[in-house]
C-alpha cells in the first residue's frame, strides 16, 4: 500500500524509460527496484534523485562503495525507513558485507544511538578542544 | 549549560577515578572529553558505558577504526546530536579523516536523509527480492 | 495489529457516540478512520484530540485548508508515521491536492531532509542577521 | 536567540495575563519559565497549550505526577528537545527525583535507543502473541 | 521480512542456547520473542545487548519495574519502532499496567511530542533558573 | 563553534566565488548566510546543494514560495535543526508570512506531532480506504 501508483516497464513516458535504462545499465540488472517505480510518478523527481544517487554512490570517490552503504543504513536505521534499511542491506551484501561486519555496523549504531540520548538527557556542553576555528586560529 | 554536575579530576570517587585512569590509557591522551565527567554523576553508568565504547570501538573487528567513527557521526547526525558529531568528527579526525572523505560522508548522509523521507512521503513497499528468509528458504 | 482494540460503532459509550457524529457531521461523510476507531479505547483522549483536530485543521485560520494538509504530511513524513502520511495524503488529495504539488511537496521535503542533516553535520552556527530579539531592539 | 520575541510582564495583553495569573497559581510560584513567554506571540496558541498542559500535568491522574515527568523528559530527550530536556529535569527534581531515579531513567533510555535501533536494522517481524485484538478474539 | 534469518531453537550455538536458556528462567516463560531470535545472529551481540537488558530492567533498581517499562515505550514511541511499541506494550500490561495508566501515558507523550515541536519551531532560550552548575556554584 | 572552518569572501577558489555570486544574484541580495560559507569547505558539495536549493525553491512551481517555506521549517523542526528554522523561518517572513500565519503553522506542527505519536504508540492499521493502487484498480 503507497500513495502514489506504481509505474510498470509499459509505462510510455519517455522520461521514465530513460531512468530506467539508465539504473538497468549502471547497475549491470534488470532489477528495478519499488522506490525508483514509484517515484516515477513525477518524472523530473525521478531524473533528479536518480542523478543524485549515481553521482554520490556509483561514481568512485573518497570512500569506498561498501564503506557509502554501511553509512546508508546507518543514516535509514536512525530516520527509521524500513524500506531503505533492507534496500541498502541488500545492497551492502552485494558489494561484499560479511555477516561479522554486519554485526559490527549494527554494534556501532546502537551504541551511538544510546549515546546520542545520554548526552542529549545529560545537556553536555562541547569541549572547546573540538572547536575547529579556533584550533585553526591558534595554529 | 547541563542537567548534572560535572566531575573534575579532583573528584575522590575511587570507581571514577578507575575509568577516567582506563580511558586515558586506552586513549593514549590525558584529555578527559566532558561526556564522561558529566556520564560521572552515577559511576555504574559511567562504567557500563565506557566498557561498552572501549569493547566496540577500541577493539579490533571486522570494520576499521575509521569507517567506525563515520558511522558513529551518520547516526549521530541524524539522531540530531551535535555534542556526538563535534567529539567524532574531532575523532575521526584524529584517526586520518580526509577533508575529502569528510566531504563524501556528507554527501552520503545528505542523500540517504532525502530518500529517507521520500521513501516514508510514498510508504513504498518492500520489494519481495528483499526478503532474506525467502531466499533463504528458496536455495 | 495494534496495541489496543477497535471500537465499533456498534459501542455503547455516549461519548464516543457523540464523537463519531461530530467527526461524520464535520467532515460530511459517514467514514470514520481507523485512527478515531483505536483512539476510542479512552474517551476523554478521543474527545480532547478530536476537539483539537477539528479547531486547527477544520475552522478557517490564517492558512487554507489545503496548505495546513500539506504541513501536517510534511511532519509526518519527518517524524516517520506511515499511517499518517496514508491519510493526510488521502485528506490532501480531497482538498484538491494536484499531482504536481504532491510532487512539489515530496521535493521541498527531501531537500529540507537533506539541508537539516547537512547543517548539523557541519553544526553550521546561527547568523546574527536571524536574531528576532536584536533586530527589535536596534529598530 | 529565538525566532519570536519574549513577552515581558510588562505586556498588556488580557489574555496573556490570565495564563500567566494562573501559571502561577497552579504551581505556587512567581517564576514563569521562557516557554511561556516566547509562546505568548499568539495568545490563543498559549491558551490552549497551557489548558492542556495543567489537564494532563498538574491534574491528579493514573499515573502520579513525578513518573510523568521521568515520561516527559524520556520523549523530549527522543525528540531531542534540549530545552524540553532541561525544564522537565528541573521540574522532576522539584518533584522529588534523586539522584539515582536520574541515573536509572537514563540507563533505561539508553538502552530502549540502542535496542530501537537494533530491532530497526534486523527489521524485526511483530510476534503473533503481541496481537491485541487476536487475544481478545481468542478469549 | 527482515534482514537476517531467524534463529530457530533447535540452532546448536551454545552461546545462543545458554541466552535462550537465562531469558526462559529470568522471565520464568518458555515464550521467546522475535527481538532475539534475530539478534541471535551475532552471538557476541546477542550475548552482550540481553547482558543490558537483564541489568537495566530485570534487576530492582530506584525506578520500579512498570514505570521503566512505561519509559521504554515513551522512547520507543518517539523513534518510531513499532516492534518495540508492541513488545513494551505487552510488557507493561504484564506488569499491572491498566487502560486508564496506558491511555494516560498516551496523553504526556502526545503532549510532550506537541510542546517539543513547539518550542524547536520557537528555539526557545534555556531559562538561566535551570542551569544545574550554576545553582551549584551559588550556593 | 562548527565542524570545518568558515569560507571569508576573500577565499580565492574560483567555484565558490561563482556559486557566492549566483546565491547574490538570485536573491537579490549581499548577504551570504552561513550555511553556504560553511558547505564551502567541499566546492561540488557547495555546487550541487545550491543548484537543488535554487531549483526547487527559487523556480515557479506548483506550490507557492511561501508555502515552500512553511514546508521547509515544518521539517526542519520535526528534525530538530535550530539552524534550519531559524533561516527558513526568515526566508519565510522576507517572502510575507504574517504573525497569524506563524501560529497557525506552530499549531499545526504541533497537532501533528502529538498525533503523529499517538498513532505510533497505538499503533494504527492503515484503513483499506486509503489504499492508492487498489482505488486505481477498482475504478
Amino acid at each position: 500500500m503507497s500513495t502514489v501508483n506504481r509505474t510498470s516497464d509499459a509505462a510510455t513516458d519517455a522520461r521514465v524509460q530513460a531512468v530506467f535504462d539508465d539504473i538497468r545499465a549502471t547497475r549491470g540488472s534488470d532489477f528495478i527496484n519499488h522506490f525508483w517505480r514509484y517515484l516515477a510518478f513525477d518524472p523530473p523527481l525521478l531524473e533528479s534523485t536518480w542523478a543524485e544517487v549515481k553521482r554520490v554512490m556509483a561514481t568512485p570517490s573518497a570512500l569506498d562503495p561498501l564503506t557509502k552503504e554501511l553509512l546508508y543504513i546507518a543514516v535509514s536505521v536512525a530516520n527509521g525507513c524500513g524500506y531503505c534499511v533492507h534496500s541498502h542491506t541488500a545492497a551492502a551484501r552485494a558489494k561484499g558485507m560479511t555477516a561479522a561486519q554486519h554485526a559490527d555496523l549494527l554494534a556501532v549504531v546502537g551504541l551511538a544511538a544510546k549515546t546520542n540520548h545520554l548526552v542529549t538527557a545529560l545537556q553536555v556542553p562541547v569541549d572547546p578542544a573540538f572547536d575547529c576555528e579556533a584550533r585553526a586560529a591558534a595554529s
